[in-house]
């Protein structure tokens, strides 16, 4: 198994982008990461994406983008799962150079969510729930998630507002990235009194509805050197996925997200690292649950305690474990089949020290974890700088 | 990289499957080669899928099925490419085992597309075109393939009737198959006769929309003859996956498939074989003209004499080329996405020696073609029996 590296990254803002359709979003960030690269060519493009079909009327997506971006001829596929699409095809992408299949891999994430009614991304977004068990029964995605917030505010005995940490450092983060959909700061109290969507989850709890796209560049390590803009190489050092039922009312422990313990452990052990190596963590902050439930799951605090790993100051840029670092979902936006990359481009940008006023000094390891539906399907990614 | 080997096969029948909902169908065929290969677990299901969320609305299928089948928190991801996913997606799944960042995985390609209105249908097969400049204009894909029919019978003087042996053939050969959808014999005036859908296409030139899923076990070669049932083992000599425009205007030679031609010349090089090797083909003949395009593009017949190849009987079971031995996509069905794995499943059969009265004497290497779109993804696979 050949060693993979990312050798150039590409993102085209978050927002609500009336000007631009899927095709032109994909392009965007597609070209923004082979000319990152300094590469003119790819022996195959792997798309993650969730609702093109549902929301833009366009399946075989990734064969559209790779004619549309002038790779005509290359190998293409699109990869969905759920919210999590983006790493697993930056998984399958990995594969592909590992296995000799492929020399040169791009993959993308690419979502377009507003360009349709509300009313229709919802119904969308609920796709990814168990359409039979949960969907029939009128659960939305939102619904799963107030429904856990409620039940580990009711285990553990916390407040609505012990969950402030969260959404207040990823929009703190925010402020300094250019491609963010909300680069704002929020005081607690703005978020205590953000109006209610589903209790107890109000809007500043919750990830935006959002366009986006962003896609990085692979090659074999050994090759790697040979490219780019003499930017420090980055390895996918971890790589695993694991799934968990995806009926949330099949588990017997729903706070504890199974998925992301299995596949956080399983691409440490790959790396030969330990959680204490992270210097930061780009978790899946969907809504401000899911950033604790991650963190308790991955074992980087106990159960019932993450909050206050939130209100430490730890998740902070200038605490133990960084987190959401740009923004994350919650600020930076969540174009959901594309949110996977933007996490590794991310880490990438702090890996390379090319993360402007955010960056983490001597950052040398970082974890990404892209989750799907409500954690049952969770990817996990460590990346390791150059030495 | 390791060589990749399929140790199990199932597959349910092909039809209207009123009392299966998709998730039942993927349980049938993955089940059935899991039972096949003698194995009781996996660390990955890989599903090809084309049409979920839009006629079943159920996106995130891989982690349903594999929390369905008793394989809660493997690996899952759903690929998507059009027709040609069920091929796709196995050859993403022999780069997980080929990379060893999997033993043993499970390909399964599902289609469930009789739950919904026929119309429905119909818009959820053009998502595969393109959207903004070909749907839009009121192009389906029977449309589409009516154009390069006609313009194919304009540029080389062929009948309408000349293409008969194609459907022909198939139907006969889906006498035996009993999981095809349409196993009964026709004759060239039935065929002559047959209703016009969109001219010069009848519906005995059309494959049927209908349910099915068909599923592979993959393992390293050098573990795999620990499991199974004694059969011969099979082994992926070949892979290869190449794309087109996704419009069919874009093409300056739209009847030659360009993509059928790199895919199966980039396979067959990867297993050291020629085109005179083959004992048999599984092309993907969604309509009659795409197996004509096929045979030429690949380079089975000369250009505008491919019908002739059909004529002179060389693609019968006991022709120099058989191909569609099991009744192809015209009378097996074409359950879109779940097609590149019946193709596999069925040479499976054949280079086991387990086709029955359809088996083809000392059959050792077969090929498999999933055709996604208008030939904008070609997956090509050369499968090798046991020597």
């Amino acid at each position: 198994m050949r060693q993979v590296a990312i050798i150039g990254i590409g993102q085209t803002p978050v927002g609500e982008m009336w000007d631009k359709s899927i095709r032109h979003l994909g392009h965007d960030a597609v070209v923004a990461a082979m000319q990152d690269a300094g590469v003119v060519t790819a022996d195959a493009l792997f798309v993650g994406n969730m609702l093109s079909g549902e929301l833009a009327g366009q399946e075989h997506l990734a064969t559209l983008i790779a004619d549309f971006v002038g790779l005509r001829g290359i190998e293409a596929a699109k990869i969905e799962a759920a919210c999590a699409s983006g790493a697993a095809a930056l998984r399958l992408g990995a594969m592909a150079v590992a296995s000799g299949q492929a020399e040169t891999v791009i993959v993308a994430g690419i979502e377009k969510m507003t360009d349709t009614l509300p009313d229709e991304t919802t119904a969308g977004l609920a796709l990814a729930a168990d359409q039979e068990y949960e969907v029939a029964e009128g659960a939305t995605f939102l619904a799963l998630n107030a429904m856990l917030m409620q039940r580990y505010m009711h285990e553990y005995g916390v407040t609505h507002r012990d969950f402030a940490p969260f959404p207040v450092n990823a929009h703190h983060n925010a402020r300094n990235n250019p491609n963010a959909m909300f680069p704002m700061s929020i005081s607690v109290d703005k978020y205590e009194k953000a109006a209610l969507v589903a209790p107890p989850i109000n809007i500043l709890d919750s990830s935006p509805i959002c366009d986006g796209a962003a896609a990085v560049v692979l090659m074999p390590a050994s090759r790697a050197r040979e490219f780019g803009r003499g930017q420090r190489l980055i390895y996918i050092a971890g790589s695993a996925s694991a799934t968990d039922t995806l009926a949330v009312h099949d588990r017997s422990d729903p706070l504890f997200l199974s998925a992301a313990y299995l596949s956080s452990q399983r691409a440490l052990a790959q790396a030969g690292l330990h959680l204490g190596d992270l210097d930061l963590f780009e978790l899946h902050d969907a809504f401000s649950i899911m950033s604790v439930l991650a963190l308790e799951s991955c074992g980087l605090a106990e159960r019932g305690r993450g909050v206050e790993l939130g209100q430490s100051g730890a998740i902070t840029l200038a605490g133990k474990l960084p987190i959401t670092t740009m923004g994350g979902l919650k600020a930076r936006g969540h174009p959901v089949g594309a949110t996977g990359i933007y996490q590794v481009v991310e880490v990438v940008q702090q890996l390379r020290g090319e993360a402007g006023a955010n960056q983490i000094p001597h950052a040398h390891i970082g974890m990404t974890q892209n989750i799907g539906g409500s954690g049952a399907t969770i990817v996990t990614h460590v990346l390791r700088g150059q030495d």
